[in-house]
């Protein structure tokens, strides 16, 4: 029950595209996440995935159009829309999703699946 | 399914502690809200609440300590636990609060208690 300071936070990471867990809120878990490039094509069938950009821009690539995101913007995608996030080039992000669920969606396996550790 | 600009969604904001949706997450509703001044002293006994503040200074008064963020720092006051926001003298803040949630909470009734407009 402390309280999080990005900026903190993110200076703690330098790892890409590894997860962080940071507090929950709920049965859900708050990552902070430093982006870089490319991610994955992925879907979730079972939840929305929440994105906050906290630094630099990431594109959320759908499949029939790109949601550039700057700082201070926020997006929703929708349950089972495939998505596939891009940093360009490096973005700190904030993201919201329920305990359990795979950062990679339904690209389990994939090279980028992480467990997110707690800092 | 658009994003949303912070910046953008709080100038059109200038009711202070009038709660506004801009996105859902899951069952949970994204409110961004202009605080000024003290809340009211309330819990939620069946969900967390989950602060995150824009700009400003937001004091998360406990019972037994606060808890101060400034811009950037989030903090998330656990179910059953009370507490009463306090802007000094004005901030911007997200709120995350599943749907249906009485932003006063066992406080309803409140001269405070308010509905979210969607902007």
């Amino acid at each position: 029950m402390d309280k999080v300071n990005l900026s903190d936070k993110f200076a703690r990471i330098d790892e890409v595209y590894k997860p962080k867990l940071v507090a929950q809120y709920n049965d859900n878990k708050i990552l902070l996440t430093r982006a870089r490039g490319d991610f994955v094509w992925h879907k979730h069938d079972d939840t929305d995935d929440l994105f906050f950009v906290v630094s630099g821009r990431l594109v959320i690539q759908l499949r029939d159009r790109d949601v550039e995101l700057n700082a201070g913007e926020l997006f929703v995608v929708p349950r089972g829309v495939e998505h596939c996030p891009r940093a360009d080039p490096e973005a700190e992000i904030i993201v919201i999703e329920p305990m359990g669920t795979i950062n990679t969606g339904d690209a389990e396996g994939s090279s980028l699946t992480a467990e997110p550790e707690r800092i």
